[in-house]
């Protein structure tokens, strides 16, 4: 039996039609304070956030990214926010322990605290969709990143165009994910 | 201005020290619901989740994946629950855009559910510790996962020993983590 699952988890689902309103920045701050509450492998925090709230420069930055193979994401390029969510990868720590463990530890956590992101945006009314297709290699050009830094992930924000439903989301594999103390 | 920060992300912290009593299935279970509706690149939903509750499966799998140079890791052993986070990595979409993205999705999405594990365990009581320092390759051996499977991180739950306040985290890089704009 489930039991009381949080409201932004339950209600959250990927928005990619915004309202023209821009969000405030004291929103999206607050977003931002959330990611940073986020926890992270040997607490190095290695994120590091790229707000694009200026029209001028997400139609620029948008025109780089979304455009050839990656133009499946171009309804984007009308996300009043963009977030950029980039890797510090200069981290001792993490770079022994990835080497031994073949785990990118900075991708996991660059997924834990954009998470914080969409759930906190969506306790305070504003829509939000990871963007995972997208011109990377460009996208750190366009911001001309020191090479230790890489973005790994966008996250657009805006105030959705209409109010959804929570969708009845179809679990994949038959439902079949979980598994006590084995896995047959 | 930080206005409202959802109380499960301001109240976490890590927890390392649990209490003897076993935790629920019908807790455990909430908290892989709530990781379930979690966004997922292409909305594949790559986990799979499985639990450790059996004292003796947890010893003996403790003792495979948390000694020699994980050691720093003990301490997880006397949790009384530990979740693997496996990823099937045979998904065709994550591997064309992850070659060419040279992004590994299915960390970035094990990241995101897994996050959805601890702030929904944070809201019904329980403390819980990412855990990415561990043997993963005896890991997987020990449940004899498929070659396509690959647990990924664990993540210890259990009624916390002791109450604690909300840590003063303490930013990285003289906070300064966010610009607008531009990257500087």
């Amino acid at each position: 039996m489930i039991i009381d699952i949080i409201t932004p988890i339950l209600e959250r689902r990927s928005v990619r039609k915004f309202a023209e309103r821009p969000v405030e920045r004291e929103k999206i701050l607050t977003c931002l304070h959330a990611a940073q509450l986020a926890p992270s492998a040997e607490n190095v925090q290695p994120w590091r956030f790229i707000v694009i709230d200026d029209p001028a420069v997400r139609d620029a930055f948008s025109k780089q990214v979304f455009s050839g193979i990656y133009s499946a994401t171009r309804w984007a390029a009308k996300a009043p926010v963009l977030i950029a969510l980039a890797a510090d990868r200069n981290i001792i720590a993490h770079g022994v322990a990835a080497a031994l463990q073949k785990i990118p530890y900075y991708m996991i956590d660059i997924g834990i605290c954009g998470e914080h992101i969409v759930l906190q945006a969506q306790h305070m009314g504003l829509g939000s969709c990871w963007i995972g297709w997208f011109n990377a290699r460009k996208a750190d050009t366009f911001f001309r990143l020191p090479a230790k830094m890489r973005i790994c992930e966008l996250i657009a924000l805006g105030y959705p165009e209409k109010s959804h439903a929570p969708r009845n989301k179809k679990l994949k594999n038959g439902g079949n994910m979980i598994q006590f103390n084995t896995w047959t």
